[in-house]
């Protein structure tokens, strides 16, 4: 499998996946048309205006971009397509949009076959074992929280540190992935605004300028700078 | 029906309940029993430890509390007690276990009989239509969002305004609640700490010194005072 995960489509103040473009470049290398889920569809906006953001995203690509609501057989024209990207939004809406559709299983087909899938933010907590580390609020019921299990761990995307001297009662994001922890057993990524995965085949490389917090059940998060991550 | 809905079991620097302590004397008058339901319970802690945090809370006020996992037969126990209350947590754990130990009904029906519940935080929210205004982490996957629906609404405690000059991209707790009215009808209080409803029968009253703020599907978010909430 090859896979890009990335933490956000967007850092503060630039456009849409700016700051990932040459990381784009290089993961969609030859690629000429990709199929984006828009599926997670924020706020107020339909899949047909979220598909166009994507488009934009990737014209300076010269990439195509389909929107896979547009297809007309998706099972037959998913694994033609050279790349997937699920978009972000809410994780919960994703996943129950998925399964609704029907769409779950062939991309899952594609992706294990080999077609190159990029996830942002809840594409990419998809792209784990679970939705259970997503930070979004559950505003519909999904029939699972299982996800795609690409890879053999769950991802926290938008990770925050804890504010100091913050008066707020509720959680720290450490808290809660803590927590997880009292009920879950996989590994959990906290990944930070600006990073991303890379991972092909088992090589799991974290990339960006910053750290990545790394969780595991029973032992105290660690902070691994950017490199392969042995999970 | 008679609610004691709090955003938070504790101020910042201060011991459990220690800011609702007048409210709970008045609230829990004549009381000499209360149960406690652990089932929310926070990272590390057992139900007794947790139900022995709140015994100590009520210990001011004389009232006696046990642990609803703790009674022979919670279907005959529990109507003769003298209030509920739910700690706050993880609302999903707390859920979950509401419905596998079977005391979710049991307790649905004590309070439609006229026994004073109170929630704090994750006990807020199972006291709404359904959890889908939580602010928890999704760490175990409950067999339903639906929940006790003792008020119309739904609540999102420790609600937070947007932090001013965030650099941030995840979503703010307005934005997550705006998304859940694309999905959603019922009106949602985002209960600020140091905020809480006091309910009998039709009657919604907001008590503590600050605003709450009201979300309805398809208006804008408003400002309420203190006083009557007309949901």
């Amino acid at each position: 499998m090859k896979l890009l995960l990335a933490s956000t489509s967007r850092l503060y103040g630039q456009g849409y996946l700016e700051y990932l473009i040459e990381e784009l470049r290089d993961f969609f290398k030859g690629a000429e048309q990709i199929v984006f889920v828009p599926y997670a569809r924020p706020g107020g906006i339909g899949w047909d205006a979220y598909t166009e953001i994507a488009r934009k995203g990737f014209e300076p690509l010269n990439i195509e971009v389909l929107g896979i609501h547009t297809l007309k057989n998706v099972s037959l024209e998913l694994p033609k397509a050279d790349g997937i990207f699920i978009g972000g939004g809410n994780t919960f809406v994703l996943l129950k949009t998925l399964k609704e559709t029907g769409h779950f299983e062939p991309i899952a087909t594609a992706v294990r076959s080999g077609t190159p899938y990029m996830g942002s933010s809840a594409g990419s907590n998809v792209a784990g074992l679970t939705i259970g580390t997503t930070n979004d609020m559950p505003i519909v019921y999904p029939p699972t929280f299982e996800a795609f299990g690409f890879v053999p761990f769950n991802i926290n995307p938008h990770y925050l540190d804890p504010v100091p001297d913050s008066t707020h009662m509720g959680e720290t994001r450490e808290q809660r992935i803590l927590e997880f922890h009292h009920f879950n057993t996989q590994p959990v990524v906290g990944l930070r605004e600006g990073s991303w995965l890379r991972i092909e085949g088992n090589k799991v490389e974290l990339r960006g300028s910053i750290t990545a917090r790394i969780f595991r059940k029973d032992q105290s998060p660690i902070e691994l700078p950017p490199g392969e991550l042995l999970l």
